[in-house]
């Protein structure tokens, strides 16, 4: 069996395939190619041959025919941060299904991307799905190699290009609404890194919001995980004399940490003295330990469309760029105390 | 600019550069081929021009001459386990840095394999590391077919192969010793799936443990997640008629919602009338709310280890099996009383 396989392996092609099925090489080529039509019963013939052969088509052969290497680069930044292998795991068994593989790209941090550019290049991957920070001249450079590119969670600020995109703006809105309903007077503000589009989108929404109510929020920074919020919340309760009533966290994760941060370090009652709010619904927020006030992105919907989009795009490259907007739904947990906004 | 990148695609092959700088083809190949040898000022020579011309190396067409892709396989399931991201991100992050790409399989359930093993085959990846179980004529196809193979947290169990474990075992005596120790009567282990292999190495050494010291667990299980250890904890009360007095889950997920189901919905207090003990050492187990005891997988270290062994069978693929076993840290925590064993 084993030996009967290695011989199959040095010697099956496609035209031993189709010598044996009494069929054309180019018909054994198109069993193979993903769209290419070929009647049923040659197609049945076909396979019962390749199965007897152990014939493999070369991938890789093919793509040099084809010019498509069936092949999507995903881009994406702390894949350690929860949030992310939930949008990867999405992405890469929907892609996964409609028989395209992900050629993965983890960054650690959001300014990696440049070293990433030039293997996407030289891989001839048919598209990308890009879930970090692009600058304008590396936008165009996908625009210049014909790349089809979807930002996932940012936009090509001057550049025009297709993104689906969460309503940070429109979650934040919805947070600080209930939050000062229920007359809270003193907020902080736990951001992100300055690099990450998401977290500044986030922390300018809550702060306009905040504002256009007549208050000015404490803010602080830090990295989008655990320890992160623990910090923030540590430097807030200094710098506000801990007067602190509310904290806006860039992400769940921040949430988690300065919830922990105040039960713990201080002894504060969540929500009861202080409210804290999150974003994103990552699994961890709805642990009953936490239950975490926050808005929901729909990743899985949010996948599709990224998919969708690319596809389309990989088919017809002239299509003009598209920005789909979805809207998250506010989880109200019990990390804070909202007001019926 | 733009017009410039455009044409240089267009045009730009490996042949002029060559011209340009005054040098051979072959010198311009490896100068883009990892580990091939040219003299530096050569390469200083070439590099310039490959880059006022705008030349890229096909990554693509450079496989069919030196039979590399730079590809590796990475099989993976549980992306939304929280082990996994964290193995993921170690593992592409260090091939990165050695200028090989990560082709990623997630897998929705360990059975999937199948599926996915004929896409390896079709893409000619140099190697593949896999962390699901694989049956003895799945792996046969990976040594007739040549594709060298490094099992993480599995073992080839009829076959041999290279494989990085965890000693399950050996944290699972550490864990159980030390619960009885503290004098716990009443056991129960909350399982992972069946087709987990290192699920089933956990349960099977805890079990052990404990019928030499003369306990007979109560065993339930669920999937590694939350609501597993949540829902198994439930089982458990029912099963023991409340006379439950420490859990021993498969993983620190499944633990963590043993605690909160204790605390949450039984109002026990967890270790004080209940200790509960995981595997894995992830980020979460590490929070205040539940500082879970664990023992601690080496995961950089093994993510390392494995990638080495690949390598090594790429270069070299009649190179023996080897298995290497990594020994877990005890993290004592405080979601479990402990004996001084």
């Amino acid at each position: 069996m084993a030996k009967k396989d290695a011989s199959a392996r040095a010697s099956a092609t496609s035209y031993d395939v189709a010598r044996r099925a009494g069929v054309s090489q180019s018909a054994v080529s198109r069993c193979f190619r993903p769209g290419a039509s070929v009647a049923p019963a040659t197609r049945a013939r076909i396979m019962a041959v390749a199965g007897e052969l152990g014939y493999q088509p070369n991938a890789i052969a093919q793509q040099l025919i084809t010019r498509r290497s069936n092949m999507v680069a995903v881009v994406i930044s702390n894949l350690t941060n929860l949030y992310y292998p939930e949008v990867l795991a999405e992405i890469s068994q929907r892609l996964s299904a409609r028989d395209i593989r992900v050629l993965l790209f983890a960054l650690q941090t959001e300014s990696d991307v440049d070293a990433v550019l030039d293997q996407i290049w030289r891989y001839r991957v048919d598209g990308a799905i890009v879930a970090a920070r692009l600058s304008t001249g590396q936008l165009r450079q996908f625009a210049v190699r014909q790349v089809p590119l979807v930002l996932y969670n940012r936009i090509g600020e001057e550049e025009p290009v297709a993104s689906v995109c969460f309503d940070s703006t429109g979650g934040a809105r919805q947070l600080v609404a209930g939050l000062v309903e229920a007359r809270h007077c003193h907020f902080g503000i736990i951001a992100g890194p300055e690099d990450s589009y998401v977290g500044e989108e986030r922390v300018r929404a809550a702060t306009d919001e905040l504002r256009s109510h007549g208050f000015e929020p404490l803010l602080v920074r830090g990295q989008f995980d655990y320890a992160g919020g623990d910090r923030g919340l540590r430097q807030l309760m200094l710098m506000s004399d801990s007067k602190l009533e509310a904290v806006i966290c860039a992400n769940d994760l921040m949430a988690i940490g300065a919830i922990d941060c105040a039960r713990h370090a201080f002894s504060i009652a969540v929500p009861e003295r202080l409210s804290v709010v999150g974003f994103d619904g990552v699994g961890p927020a709805t642990w009953a330990s936490y239950q975490v006030t926050t808005v929901r992105q729909p990743v899985r919907r949010m996948a599709e469309a990224a998919i969708e989009m690319l596809l389309e795009r990989i088919e017809r490259p002239d299509l003009p760029p598209e920005r789909r907007l979805f809207g998250g739904q506010l989880l109200p947990g019990s990390s804070a105390r909202l007001g019926p906004a």
